[in-house]
């Protein structure tokens, strides 16, 4: 007896290591074609503010453009953006600016890296009449409490002799004194929306050091004493604007980015709820069957929040069953998993190593879309 | 809104290596109670025929009792057989007797190893009174052409010079004459269902000892002048019979014990079947809303007929979806496993090598059960 063949929201995140949101996406829904030739497939590409989020975003419209700036040791960089609606927002993704990943960045010490090009980024779509941003953190490489994004949007930070010194975590050092008067006064009219899933704050032992240092390169000795100069960087900051951030959650993010865009005034936001919205996430799941969500690695971190959370979460409210397939889940989070997921499952079909897995990811995604789909039909009756 | 609890028939092979199939139908239990604590599951541990048949028989009643009998190399050895029903059908293991996985059986070579157990076996229960025999074939170390059966059962095998020979590889490079006037006259009136799922023919480029030989420690360059033995030991017993059998489906089972029963009469059957017959799958199945199957492994051989694919049949034949989970699945086989299975699921949670799997199954079976449930679940909505 022929059955109407399912509508099915594939959303998503990239699988790190092997798959791209997009090919994630592509790959789940090769597999469900082979069941369901005439199914109804509502490709949701989804991102978390970390890497692929422009890409993401962008796949529903807008414009991508490239913006000269700088990298982080200063040097010229050419950097994708998004525009998107009317009046224009500016979608930036800091993993595009200073990204952890970027080859060129492992040649800078930490200690001397910054996120001016981040601020210049601001300050050149500020010039160009944009007052609307969306920045996604997550995957940055620096560790400057945004002393670099606020230097170029006009704060002056100067050494005990009146000398400005470098906005990095070395230059922080001799930080003596700060003065905000030549802050860009269009920031006030600025809305900025700050897409991350971090809730740590600036310092402390859960600061940004402390927990992000050590995999961008601080070395474990070096931990309390640049936190001491981010600390005093951001007590004379708060002091200069007469403004509080440092221990708002998510201060913490992206080496102090967090707390630098929140002191002019962003709004911290779930990145993956911000790229729900903006991917039209809601108006897909409407009227579907099934949602099928993945990413490359789940534990308990994926219950707390994680980009998958967020698809089952919207899915739920519509009263929508979605699927987790992951690359690799940890076992000891399933219980809390399966509290969300109608099901989570793994890439491997039998005992293979993480080289075969990251391989051979679209296929194996693709076959356990597949089979899914038949025991999903199945079990529909 | 609470839903009726499922109904759900648990029928998996042994998982080798690391579950007995009742060991695996109690672990997909407790996963499915974790969702469910209150489905109707029924518990249906299948066998082919091998290793567990007799256990799996036995699970729903009957006697399982010992007799004293010969091993490969003639020394007395105890084994378990059943007896079911009214008259008394007597279940031999073939695998209990000159079982491949026996560690006693490593010490002799294979050309010195004989199936004569198998034939005391059948005549004691002949002297008993019985006669209805199932006699699963599987899992047998032995490359006898059933030799030893047979003399066991009274047939005369003699070299040149009238001696009787030893009833093995190595014995029946002697052999010279059969005689069949004392075989045992009571297997005329005897029935006898051979379970096995192996249909190649006694001799020959795929029979017993070209494609089974290797596994049992026949060597490579003896295969040819072995397997000329034998096939001048069948030509001889069948003359002598005035019967013949060598040439049919299954006659290279056991190391040619399928050709010795089918010569006396034996029916050869599919493991699998004869045990879902024993064991009431049927039953079981009536007014199921879901099955579950599995094996170790699984390829296209599952696809030919093993287990798994029997159980999905007798599923299929009253509209229960079957789905299959397997330690380890080989994808090129899933296109053809899924036009059978309702999803085919392998156990890994993550990359892992086999030595992980094996010691984890239980758990990682119990917790696959548990997400096929959840996804189960949702999808009938």
């Amino acid at each position: 007896m022929p059955r109407r063949s399912p509508a099915v929201v594939l959303a998503p995140d990239s699988f790190k290591g092997s798959l791209s949101a997009s090919d994630a996406a592509a790959a789940i829904a090769e597999g469900l074609r082979r069941v369901w030739p005439d199914a109804d497939l509502r490709l949701c590409p989804m991102a978390d503010g970390g890497e692929g989020t422009l890409d993401a975003v962008l796949s529903r419209g807008g414009q991508r453009l490239t913006a000269g700036i700088s990298d982080v040791a200063g040097k010229p960089l050419a950097v994708a953006y998004g525009l998107i609606g009317e009046p224009a927002t500016a979608v930036v993704e800091v993993a595009q600016v200073v990204g952890l990943t970027d080859p060129a960045v492992a040649a800078i010490d930490v200690e001397h890296r910054t996120t001016l090009g981040v601020g210049e980024m601001i300050r050149n779509r500020l010039d160009a009449g944009v007052r609307s941003f969306m920045i996604g953190l997550g995957g940055s490489s620096t560790n400057d409490g945004g002393a670099g994004l606020l230097a170029a949007l006009g704060l002056s930070l100067t050494d005990a002799r009146g000398r400005a010194i470098e906005p990095t975590p070395a230059g922080l050092a001799t930080l003596a004194a700060v003065d905000a008067s030549r802050l860009d006064p269009r920031l006030a009219d600025a809305r900025i929306i700050v897409m991350s899933d971090v809730n740590n704050p600036l310092t402390g032992e859960r600061g940004a050091t402390a927990i992000f240092g050590p995999q961008k390169g601080v070395l474990r000795e070096r931990i309390a004493e640049i936190d001491g100069h981010i600390a005093n960087f951001a007590s004379l900051t708060e002091g200069a604007l007469d403004r509080r951030a440092q221990d708002k959650p998510g201060a913490g993010a992206a080496g102090g980015l967090g707390f630098a865009l929140q002191l002019i005034g962003g709004e911290m936001r779930s990145g993956a709820e911000v790229v729900a919205d903006l991917i039209g996430l809601d108006a897909a799941l409407d009227g579907a069957d099934w949602a099928i969500t993945g990413e490359g690695k789940s534990d308990e971190q994926t219950a707390l929040g994680k980009t998958p959370l967020i698809v089952a979460r919207r899915a739920a409210a519509r009263l929508i069953p979605a699927t987790l397939i992951s690359g690799s889940i940890d076992r000891s989070a399933l219980p809390e998993l399966g509290r969300h997921f109608a099901g989570c499952f793994s890439l491997p079909s039998g005992p293979a190593s993480l080289e075969q897995c990251l391989e051979d990811a679209a296929a194996l995604l693709a076959d356990r879309a597949e089979q899914l789909a038949l025991l999903f039909d199945a079990a529909r009756g």
